[in-house]
Formats: structure tokens, sequence, C-alpha cells
């Protein structure tokens, strides 16, 4: 059986992870797949992280242009992360002609269209099932099953950090800050969680999977984004107590010709399979116009779970010709396809008032003149004359609801305006 | 674009889905798979089931051999089920260089060996991701996903039949016939729920998935089979009183160099991903030893979801080369392999016993005596001077727990054994 030889660049978590699979399942590969595949060279800035891990240092590389060079190798595992220089270095082994696997979820959102034609080109591969959800394989679903179906929505909990940040709060009923410092010290989150916490990283995976499920570009800075700093403990209370749990969701809707593009947290009904995946799990619930809904569950991100998509990757590229994207992707979006802002949903939204008759009806008739239509009040006096006032409206407008709540803010009786969540 | 033509034999439920699909979607697919799908022939008994869909009689074909003989067919679709005529059929087929698409599960799971060594000779693929799970894409994800996982359990609930009733039992409290006849009444169920409620339509699937995830051929005939048909409405209300739903789940495990393989129903904590899985929907639970635990969720049955599928595959098919299943596959189980009768689980233990002083412990010395551990037993007071107790065991060697039922069922004071069903 002919050995393979491959690389890895950035022998981090989950550049660890894929060595770590590669080489303890390697005769379990060889007798189920055929291949045999061997790490040949680890690209990183020294061979301390070889070390650390016990692997032999003669793996060690220090230079991109050497690995590039060598003949052996006939595909790089990329898990370094970021935007530079991962790009600079793939770009060299693409143009070497040595297939590439990826996790890099914010390169990929952000140079999928520059890195594909230069695969292509040299007739290798680009491939990044662990860029998204980890070790669900979800860009394997989207790419090669239900193909003869028109996807019609995906609605995705894809970032385990802020999945595990509201399942916290919502199980312990305990502020933000206090279920990101759990997830701070559990490594779950980063010491600078902006990038979790704000919806960028949940905004890079929606715009790789909104382009394969849509056929069409949907780049990420095109994609509406909120995130779930301001989501607080009252917040997930009333959602319990009217039947729902809160998540941050990722949403792809076709509508007509046009796209939703949109991450922000979500009012979630507690019998929505959505609604119990919790902790650092993570699924994507799709509906196809015949094979109606799917969802897909599991580890969200992990040094194994992803690794685990990594090495079905390496797989995948060893054992057939690479397959390009049909639609023409130059990172912008298509003339043809409109991006829906103004799109419709349910609200929840949270006001504290002046405890005076009257205060009601004026918020009332504010929606009602924007055509956002009540279908739950509820009213729970507060401190200092004060008093909560809980919505939740039928299907509305965004801008009527964005509208409304800028005239609501106005009323002299509105001290403040508390909330705002969608609802599912 | 060249135009692929194609051919059906068996315009049923799912063959009218799949051609729903084709003809509906067939720019779609042209758009986004570069491909022109056209259904040219349809093989059936008479010209009634076109007639009726409003498909162009011209398409009727009434001879298999024809259909073998004509030259511009590439692929033939089989949604005919059970063995015979869909294996002389199929054969036809794939003698003819056709390669063939199926849904056919029991066929599948009884002559998938035979099947498959023709299509290789001739060069053509034989694909079956109808056949299990309706529209969700397991058979997919078990070939192309996670292959460098060693897959070491599989939990299925893949039968939408005992999953509406035991669902419809467990909403609405009702008996198994009640659940039954709605079920029946309602299309779900077949007039004769056989090959449904005795877990036979799961075994098939059981069959072929466990050979896929484990690498070996599992012969449907070695699976170990339990249906619903004993489920009582007190037995589901007990589950619900210590925290479970009850499912018919299909089991497949690898344990050392053994492998279990087991329909039967199953107490589920509620709290566990496949608790919440209803109605007709299906689902199917994995554990990687390094993607961790996966989920697959949707329609299990239907003319579109399976119909989906099937599409799926033709578009599979005509894309590329077809891969055979890489271990021997002989339709019986590697001598190799150790199929392990005497599972370890959890059980749930129903007994009607006179409400006397020391029939509990002398219970559960029987119990003890045969090293099944309780974990919890509650008595409750019924007619005649009699009583009902419950009990909850440690996981137990299944082998003990039938000896322990055999010896306390000989008790007099035991007026019956009730119950017994595993604990996942």
């Amino acid at each position: 059986m002919k050995t393979h030889h491959i690389a890895i660049m950035g022998l981090g978590t989950v550049g660890g992870g894929a060595y770590d699979i590669l080489t303890q399942n390697r005769e379990h590969i060889k007798s189920t797949q055929g291949l045999d595949i061997s790490v040949k060279l680890i690209l990183d800035r020294n061979d301390e992280p070889l070390k650390k891990r016990g692997i032999p240092t003669k793996l060690f590389c220090d230079s991109v242009d050497k690995l590039a060079a060598d003949k052996d190798v006939e595909l790089v595992i990329e898990t370094m992360g970021g935007v530079e220089p991962a790009k600079t270095f793939i770009t060299k082994m693409l143009t070497a002609g040595k297939s590439v696997v990826t996790a890099n979820k914010e390169l990929l959102a952000k140079c999928w269209h520059e890195l594909e034609p230069i695969a292509k080109a040299h007739g290798c591969g680009l491939f990044f099932e662990a860029s998204c959800v980890g070790g669900v394989p979800i860009i394997r679903a989207l790419g090669e099953s239900f193909q003869g179906d028109r996807v019609k929505s995906i609605y995705g909990i894809i970032n385990g950090t802020t999945n595990y940040i509201l399942s916290k709060m919502s199980s312990e009923n305990c502020s933000y800050a206090e279920a990101l410092k759990k997830a701070q010290e559990l490594g779950y989150a980063e010491f600078d969680p902006t990038s979790d916490v704000d919806g960028y990283d949940a905004a890079y995976k929606l715009s790789i999977l909104c382009s394969l499920a849509f056929h069409t570009c949907v780049p990420y800075g095109s994609i509406f984004r909120d995130g779930i700093t301001k989501v607080t403990a009252s917040d997930i209370k009333n959602a319990h107590d009217l039947g729902y749990e809160i998540k941050l969701l990722a949403i792809g809707k076709r509508e007509g010709d046009g796209l939703e593009a949109r991450v922000h947290p979500v009012f979630v009904p507690k019998d929505h399979p959505l609604a119990s995946v919790s902790g650092a799990y993570n699924a994507v619930y799709l509906n196809g116009d015949f094979v109606g809904d799917l969802m897909f569950y599991g580890a969200g991100a992990g040094a194994h779970p992803t690794g685990s998509a990594i090495v079905s990757d390496v797989i995948k590229a060893l054992s057939g010709k690479p397959k390009y994207c049909e639609f023409e992707n130059n990172g912008k979006l298509d003339g043809s396809v409109k991006l829906i802002g103004d799109f419709v949903s349910g609200y929840y939204i949270c006001v504290t008032v002046d405890d005076k008759v009257g205060v009601l009806s004026r918020i009332s008739t504010i929606l009602g003149n924007n055509g956002v239509s009540i279908k739950a009040a509820t009213q729970v006096p507060g401190s200092d004359d004060g008093a909560t006032v809980v919505f939740l409206t039928h299907l509305a407008r965004e801008h009527a609801v964005m509208q409304s709540l800028e005239a609501i803010g106005k009323l002299a009786a509105v001290r403040s305006i508390d909330s705002m969540i969608r609802v599912l």
C-alpha cells in the first residue's frame, strides 16, 4: 500500500487533535479506507509544540518554502487560524499543487473566492469541513446530500462559547458576566471573547453555510449581526415563563428571490429540537423543499471533534478528485439576489415604565400604528413606582418594530427599553 | 448539456415522490449540479399509477427486459419493495450495466452481498441512501464523514410507525391498541403492522447501518429483536414518573472485539436528545472515538423525504465513480467477530404481587443472588390485596436478569411479571 505523506501547518489544539487521530487510528484508516497516511512535516514557529506533545522533532519544519518544495508531501492541513499568514501559506501550498484541508472559518469567509481559483488552476482541492460546526458533517451534507432539494432555511446554533454561556445562564439563572467568567475558566471562552459573544464567529460560519446552501456567495459582511452581551438574567427568566429558551441563532432563509442572513439571540420554543441543544453542543436545523426538516447535532468545537472533520477531509482529498464551487464566487453578493434587511419575525420586548394608568395603552397604540400586533403582554410592579412590561408580538416587520421602539423610548412615562429579542 | 435518461421501477408512494422531485426541481438540479436528468421510462404492472399521478402514459413500460435493453437508460430507481421480483429486476439492470438506486431495506438487508458483486462486475453502482431513515443522510454520513473514527455505538429511532405509536401513548396516555388504530387511520401503520411493531423493519435498517459503521457484515438474522406490542400505558406512566420516555431503539455497539446488535423498547432519560424525537420523526445518535456524539434527525419516511434521498443518490451515481463495500461481505457474520447476546443494560421491571410482608425482600434476594443490583424500587397498592412493584436496576447482565425473572415468576406471592424494559 502506497504511503501518502502529508503535513500540518500550526500545531495548536486542532492541529494536535488531527495528529492524534492520524497516528492513533492509522491502522484503522488503512484497513477501512485503503489509505496509509503519514504526517511527514509539521510547520510551526518553533519545535516546542511538538516537544510538548511528545511528537518526534524530526517532523519539525521551520520554513513554509521548504514545505512547499517537498515533493513527497501531497496534502497540507492548515490549523493556524486567522487570515495572515495562513492565506499566504495556503496559497503557496496550492500553487505547489498540494491540496489543502483547513479549519479556518475566518479565512474561508473572507478569502474563499480568492483561494478556490488557485486550487482549481493547480488541479488540487481546498477542503473545509472542519471550518464549520466542529465534528458535525454539515459541509458534506450541504454539498452531497439532498442535492435535489432547494434549501429554504437554515437555523444554526454554531458557536459553542455563546451556547455554553446562554445554557449556563438558563440552568443556573446567573448573569451574563458570571457565565462568561465560568466559560473563560473552563477554556470555552477566550480572554477577549469578542469574536464569539458579538457573533463574528457565527457570521463567518453562516457565510460559508449559506453560500453552499443557497448556491450563491453570501459575504460575511452582508450578514446582520447582534451578539449576546445584552441578554440579561431577567430575559432568560421571562423566556422560561413564556415557554422559551434563548439561543444565539445563525439564520439563513430564502424568501422569494431574496435571502435573509442574520446572527442574533432568539427566543426558541421549548419544544423545538434546537431548544435542547445545550452547553458546548452545536446543531444545524434546516428545511429543504422536499426533504423537510433535518437536524445535525454534535460537538461544535474541540481538538478531537474538529480533528475528526479534518481527517475526514484528508481521506476525501486523497480518495478522489477535488470538487469546486459550482456558482460564480467573486466574494460579492450576486446582483440578482436581494438581501432582506426588513425581515419578518416575532419579537419579545421588555420596557420599564412609570406605574401609571394609560402607559400600556400608549405603548400599544404606537405598536398598533406601526402595524405591530401584540400576542401577549404582562406587567409586573417594580421599584420606585415603576413597572416592567413584557410584550410578545405576532409576526411583524423588523423596521416597524424598530420605529415603534424609537417612538416608545420617547414617551415620558417610559424609563428604559430594556430588551428586544427576536422570537422563532 | 447532456441529458441523462433514467427509469423508475415501481411507481408507489416513494417512486412517485422521487418523480415529483426530478420533474419539479429539474431546472434547479441542472443549475446547481450541472446534470440534466430525465425520467424516460416507468415500469409497473399497468399504467394506472401513471394516470393517477397525471404522468404521460408514453413513459409506461410493461417489460423489465425491454427496460434492461434500452441503451438510453443509464440508471434505474427501484421503489418496488420486498425481495422478489425486486431482486431479479435489479439483477437484470446491473447486468445490463445500469446503476441502481434503491429504497429497499429488506432486499438490502437480505441480499446486499449478492447484488454488490454483480454491480462491481459490471462497473456500475448500487446506491441505497433511501433504504434507511428516509431523508436523513445517514448512509452518506457513515460512508463519507468521520471516516477516521472508529464508531463505538449507534442508537437509532429508525422506525416511524413505532415512534408515532409510542409518542401517541406518551402524550395521550392511551393504550397500545388505541395508538395503533390511530396510526392505521393516518396511514402511518399498515393494516398488518407486524413488520413495524415487531421490529423487523428496524432490524433490516440496523443490519445495514451496523455493517457500514463497523465495517463488517452484521446479518439481520443475527440481530436480537423485540417489538413494542407488550408496552402498556402503565409502563409509559411509570417511565414518566421516573424521568424517562419509552422508545423503540435500534442499537449497535462495539464492545472489545465483540458487537451488540439489538432492537427493543428502551427507557430513554428525558434529557437525552433521543427522548424528544417524537411522532414520525427519526434520529440516529452515534458515538465515534474522536468525533464524540453526533445526532442526525429528520423525517424517517414519506414520499418526499425518501424521494429526496433517492434523488441525492441519482445525482451521486451520475456524478462520479461507484464505490464498493471495503469489507468482505458474504452475508454472514465474520468468524472473528463475537456477537454479544449477554449484553449489559439497566432494567425496568414491573411485577404484581400479593401485598404481604416479605415479598419485596424475597424478590430483592433473587436479584441480588444473580448479581443484579437495585437502583430504585416503589410499591403501589393494587386491587385484591395485590400490589405493583416497580424496579429500576443498575447495570446488569441480560442473562442474569432473565434468570432472576424466571425465579421471581415462580415465587408463590408473585402473581405476574408484567413488564421488563431495558434502560439506556
